[in-house]
């Protein structure tokens, strides 16, 4: 950035003028979008999903090594995500930031503009939101709301006995990206001039910095008239989140490390879809190859398994298992 | 509080469970709230209507003599009011903390205490939410869902020529309450023995403390068949925002000084509604104790002006205008 332009130039009042200036609705459901006291939604017909994350600089992401571009697209998918996990599809968003004035005009434009990235991949407006001083560090609050037919909406709390665990994509690979930039961030601070080495690691840095949300997964389920029983987004990890489902859903569980569609390791942030379907589905699935079926629920008697590749039974816990380990 | 209870001894997914074990449903329109990915909402047959704020310790609120209890409470009732300023009623909200280890659980209970005080006193749900560590400090982001008849909604930019300029409740006193603790605070930080003198203040403690939402003048509205024509809630301060409606409406207004129902300064906080009626509606908002009527709209030619006790003239400015000097 070449220019600094200080936020104060601007007032709390101009600086929302200014990021939303060139703001696009896209929906027939947003009836009035940034700028008064709130925003008007039409959802007629539709039933609407509703929720919202919090990112705390220095909890939930490092500037170091985080370009604010993608860390505004980024905000913005991990929450679209949670939407799609309920079998909906997500319409419109609100978009909070607490800034110190660390952070110029220059800076909060480069932020939005990975916001009104995500907002046109994904087809959603952005509908309203806060601009407020911080007094120290960066501060997002995102809420999303989606829409979806009458009761279509998936819990975690449905999974049956015998129903078959999927999984979309392959995991493991945000979390690796993690690792790696801790690593070089770590080398950076100690020797500035050294260049990270990061041209190899284009993928998991990608899983890592840019996310994306399995919007194509939700679109095949409703093509091929699947509805699963439980869903979630995995990210905590696929071991925490099975558990989750397995708790809601009141059952146990038996997966299989060789189904398991692991890039590396699996230690969460991987933004994944993880659900369940009948066994009757199983033939509207097998050929999507973005699919993988992992394991099956068993009653909740005969406990949360998994079976390695050398045939051992071990008990899923929290912590996260490592199948690699 | 006698007892100290470590959050981390609960973890996240322990602590919402905690903090949301009580948590009741008041509406049909809320089909599943707190534990899944998302809430799921109904309005089917309403427009709704979506508005967020993200509050952040040292720059909206001072631990050192805000309760937690009014925290919470606050922190919703901010939400609701801009609910009302559209003509709305709020029927769901999310809440979202980000805490230090400074805060144990029974804080965070105090806290949760408040929410949902207000969520019985406004009739709202509750519907989800996230929990996550802040470095520093308490950071509150709410987020709140109303209901509105379609197209009865009222933004800020419908006042017309000679639509008559109300303000409900009275202004000012929740910015002497500012005032007033930030001098007490000042004095128990140089002398923390001296006992603060706060039992005259009673009233404009409570405004600041524990603000109110006008749910009555939108109740009022309903009863009485009127719409206002623009409508938001005060909470900059009575010149900042009624300039904000004159500019959204590109008109001009008329204020009369001895028609302001000021209890002393007006400073904002006061979450009172600001709106424009149609002169034919007079009739219906005379008899309402709770409204003034403070003048009238202008075309934007005629400026933006207030009409002294002495009969001077004078610009509003939108650093705020004190008709006490």
């Amino acid at each position: 950035m070449s220019t600094r332009t200080e936020i104060a130039t601007l007032g709390e009042f101009g600086l929302i003028d200014h990021l939303t200036r060139n703001n696009e609705t896209r929906h027939a459901s947003t009836i009035l979008s940034v700028g008064d006291d709130a925003a008007v939604l039409d959802h007629f017909g539709k039933q609407v999903v509703v929720t919202t994350d919090l990112l705390i600089e220095g909890v939930h992401f490092d500037l170091v090594y985080t370009p604010l571009h993608h860390l505004g697209f980024k905000s913005v998918v991990v929450n679209l995500s949670d939407v799609y996990a309920m079998n909906a599809i997500p319409a419109q968003i609100t978009v909070s930031v607490g800034i110190s004035n660390r952070f110029s005009v220059e800076a909060m434009e480069e932020f939005y503009e990975g916001v009104y990235a995500a907002c046109e991949q994904y087809n959603v407006d952005l509908v309203g939101g806060d601009t407020t001083t911080s007094n120290k560090g960066f501060i997002i609050s995102v809420t999303a709301i989606g829409e979806v037919t009458p009761d279509q909406f998936v819990t975690r709390s449905g999974a049956g006995k015998g129903d078959l665990i999927c999984v979309s994509g392959d995991l493991g690979a945000a979390y690796l990206g993690l690792l790696l930039m801790e690593r070089e961030k770590k080398i950076f601070l100690e020797s500035p001039s050294v260049q990270p080495d990061l041209e190899s690691q284009g993928y998991i840095l990608k899983r890592l910095l840019k996310p994306r949300a399995r919007k194509d997964i939700i679109e095949f389920f409703e093509r091929e008239g699947v509805v699963p029983t439980s869903m979630m987004d995995i990210s905590d990890g696929l071991s925490s989140d099975i558990l989750h489902v397995c708790k809601a859903s009141n059952m146990g569980c038996l997966l299989y490390e060789d189904k398991l569609p692991v890039a590396e390791d699996s230690g969460g942030e991987d933004y994944e879809l993880l659900f369940t379907i009948k066994q009757e589905d199983y033939e509207k699935i097998v050929l999507n190859e973005q699919i993988s079926v992992i394991g099956y629920i068993t009653e909740s008697s005969e406990g949360k398994q998994i079976i390695t590749r050398s045939g051992n039974k071990h008990e899923i816990t929290a912590q996260g298992w490592n199948p690699l380990k």
